[in-house]
């Protein structure tokens, strides 16, 4: 496991690197066949990453966000989001990062959060507790839901009006404690104990899989919306709480509405 | 004008000790009458600045967030936010900042934005260069709306259905380049040239006033919905555009809908 932890920490510094020498300068903005923006320092982050790992370990999977994936051989596979929150990248805001995860048969077993700005970094590993920056991170105690506080990147991440309704539910659930914008950074602060709930809808693989063993690491609940573990395979609904304790309320709210 | 200036950083200065002290630890959350949340740190910058003011120039007005305004005889007013952005605060996320106004008959002349964890901030002062950490701060041109960065702090901000509708869109105009959250940053981010317009409502003066000389001063263009002046007698309906040729654009898009 040490041998993973730091090749992603190698991962996450190189990353880094390349997202500081772009940051807060003028760049070209492309958009996806979804609409989303990307830039240079999304691109050349990814392609430096998959080259980093195909030449260190030639037999690993690679699944970026840019480009297409790579499959392996050996059963374990690198999830990389080379800037998650590219619109705050964009706008030069230090609250996106980027992910980095090692997946074993689809499930996360290592996850870094790299702000390479604020140089902030969660390192998750299974069965180890989660860093931030090198010291231990835990999340709050929080098992009444009106004094959590929740977050969401966009309230036009809900595509239902069901989703964009449960999601509101949840807010009156936890008394205007309501925070948009922050994509993975907010489950950083989960796991650092200033956020207690986190709730989202369509993200893709490398948006989550290296939120799992951070989130778990820190001592909490993170899981689709229907407290299933999340996979490489999972739909993007995810929830996380901080304090586990608080999960049975929050699953009650979600389950008032059809999945 | 230099001693407002100079009075304003040591405010600034003042304000980032204390807010530094308590970001990131465990504090009380109160709710005020409005139900958005208020902690020590608020408080203590409010009257650490109020008693300092009332001190180095008794004669001049004061106006908080946190507290009754005190009238002065002078003409002159000092407009602060403690905490702009307290939900980011209260999460630990660097994107809030302290604001401070001099104002002259309502009039802001002077306007400082502070983040102070990450030491950034924006002084602007009427008939000179706004400055961003002592260098100068420009807009960029973008008179195209097209390839306009758009952001406002969040949708429950837009009182009745219209103004959401009128937020949604100047989101179309601009093609999905929205970013939620932010408060004051994101017109700091708007004088450095990163955003090109930001647009939002419910604002109280102690929220608007400091972003007036620092927007002026780096080329862009502030003013209520109607394009008329913003002073302390203003609604809060704000809209900030980098570059003033975007501004007649902007303004069809806003005119369709009633004000």
């Amino acid at each position: 496991m040490q041998e993973f932890v730091s090749l992603a920490n190698r991962m996450a510094d190189i990353a880094g690197k390349i997202i500081r020498k772009y940051y807060r300068t003028p760049f070209d903005i492309d958009h996806k066949r979804d609409d989303s923006p990307v830039t240079i320092a999304d691109r050349e982050v990814e392609t430096t990453l998959r080259d980093f790992i195909l030449k260190k370990r030639p037999n690993d999977g690679f699944l970026g966000e840019e480009y297409q994936p790579i499959e392996g051989s050996s059963g374990l596979s690198w999830v990389v989001d080379p800037i998650d929150g590219t619109k705050s990248f964009i706008v030069g805001r230090p609250t996106f990062g980027t992910l980095i995860a090692l997946c074993e048969n689809n499930v996360s077993k290592v996850g870094i959060i790299d702000q390479p700005i604020l140089k902030e970094r969660w390192v998750g590993a299974e069965g180890r507790p989660t860093l931030f920056n090198g010291n231990l991170a835990k999340t709050r105690k929080c098992n009444d839901s009106d004094n959590a506080v929740i977050a969401a990147t966009s309230p036009t991440m809900f595509e239902k009006l069901a989703d964009y309704g449960r999601a509101f539910e949840l807010f009156e659930t936890t008394g205007n404690r309501f925070v948009w914008g922050g994509d993975c950074y907010m489950y950083g602060l989960l796991a650092s104990g200033t956020v207690d709930i986190v709730f989202e809808e369509n993200l893709e693989p490398h948006d989550f899989a290296a939120l799992v063993p951070i989130v778990k690491g820190a001592g909490g609940h993170i899981s689709n919306w229907r407290g299933e573990e999340l996979t490489l395979e999972s739909v993007g609904k995810v929830i996380a709480v901080g304090d586990p304790d608080l999960w049975p309320t929050i699953e009650r709210v979600i389950k008032k509405s059809p999945y």
